[in-house]
């Protein structure tokens, strides 16, 4: 299976940089939530309409390396992909890069888990779920 | 009647803090927030019992003005002020200084609402939280 | 003159929404933010290119009103707008709402001066940024 | 060696929860950041005196591993622990209690470099800075 990638573009903002000039470590995280939201609203699954479903998703774990700086005001470019179909959690991995740059500046991860708001239990992802991820993975 | 005033002292974490190397101004409202949740349980009112009896206080408006910059490591003193026995709205009134020194970095005000969440609407602040105002307003 | 207006849109995130479902407070500041700063690329004047010609512009004040809630996942335009042409001081006004909707949710300014990084000291706007709000303020 | 240890105490703030009424993942890494501080504060080294020196110390890499929930109002306790005497790199591992409580919440841990500033390099920690550790790590 090829893994679903998707780009999600981001602007550097002054509230984000530190006083070395450079992006904060934590806003890394920031920028991987709007990308996933994205990355699967293109999917056909808005966050929203899962919640809506009586499904909320905390974060399990979460790493993140990081090699180069961001500056303010740079343009990024952070692609969030998933590599399987989810069970009863969902891994994505991500990649940042300025735009139009080959270099990485950061990788991390963060996993996902299914969780049912009324019984407060984690669950498989729904079947329309799993049919999404199928499709996306098999159709580069 | 005399202000009820309660200190609240915070150390500036450097993620606060921008390519300037100072405070980012948006800060200033996460301090606001500290010190009127702790004015408030020193008052004998934690924000989380309202909230369990069915109160919440969004905010109405809110105002800073900036006099002088905070930089790394600082160990501030955030006074927030009440002058009046709240009705349907309660003003917090704020001042920043850095411990030890009389110099003003900061003024500001957060207006707070009284809201019933099960009907969604504005109540005057029940009795029992006039009552704990109108005693520590004449008490000094 | 006509005020020189821009809008900008964001998609409101998870992590800006508080146990009440809607966006905490401080979080508008960021977008006013977000919507100066793209107002001002708009305009030829990318604040970047400020900071490498010496100059920073810190907050000296400002004020928000909020009327509405705004959700998880909403689509919001903030509108920055630019009545004068800067002195030593810019003031933007600023007007919140959904995408496509007339329903304001929120309004308030953010006064920024002009500050020469050398001398650290106040200074009026340099001629070619108030020929090009004398230029955007004209020009409807 | 045993690992020289540190507790942070943290209330959690209102800004700090989400729409599920637990804290947001991201806000651990603050609560990450002020521990360090204070622990490295404890051991006779604040960040800010090797900032002056000129070293700064960008973040490598990190982990989060989230357990339960934190809630609105927690006092949480925080432990940094240092296990070894830096080199170029220093590890901080962080647990997060509700203070009282044996449970844990989560864990991670934050790998930061020494960085000279005026040569943009790594470097090995100074040999003061070894030195406080070494004393650390000995005695209990």
């Amino acid at each position: 299976m090829t893994p679903y990638a998707y780009d999600y573009r981001h602007r550097v903002r002054y509230r984000e940089c530190d006083p070395m000039g450079v992006v904060y470590h934590t806003h890394y995280l920031d920028y991987f939530e709007a990308a996933r939201t994205e990355a699967l609203r293109a999917l056909g699954l808005p966050y929203k309409t899962l919640e809506a479903d009586g499904i909320i998703m905390p974060v399990v774990d979460l790493a993140v390396q990081y090699r180069l700086p961001a500056h303010y005001d740079d343009l990024l470019v952070i692609t969030a992909s998933f590599a399987d179909v989810p069970g009863v959690r969902v891994r994505i991995d991500y990649t940042v890069r300025r735009d139009g740059e080959a270099a990485v500046l950061a990788t991390g991860h963060v996993t996902l888990c299914f969780v049912d708001t009324r019984r407060h239990r984690p669950i498989p992802a729904p079947a329309h779920v799993r049919a999404l991820f199928e499709q996306a993975l098999v159709e580069p």
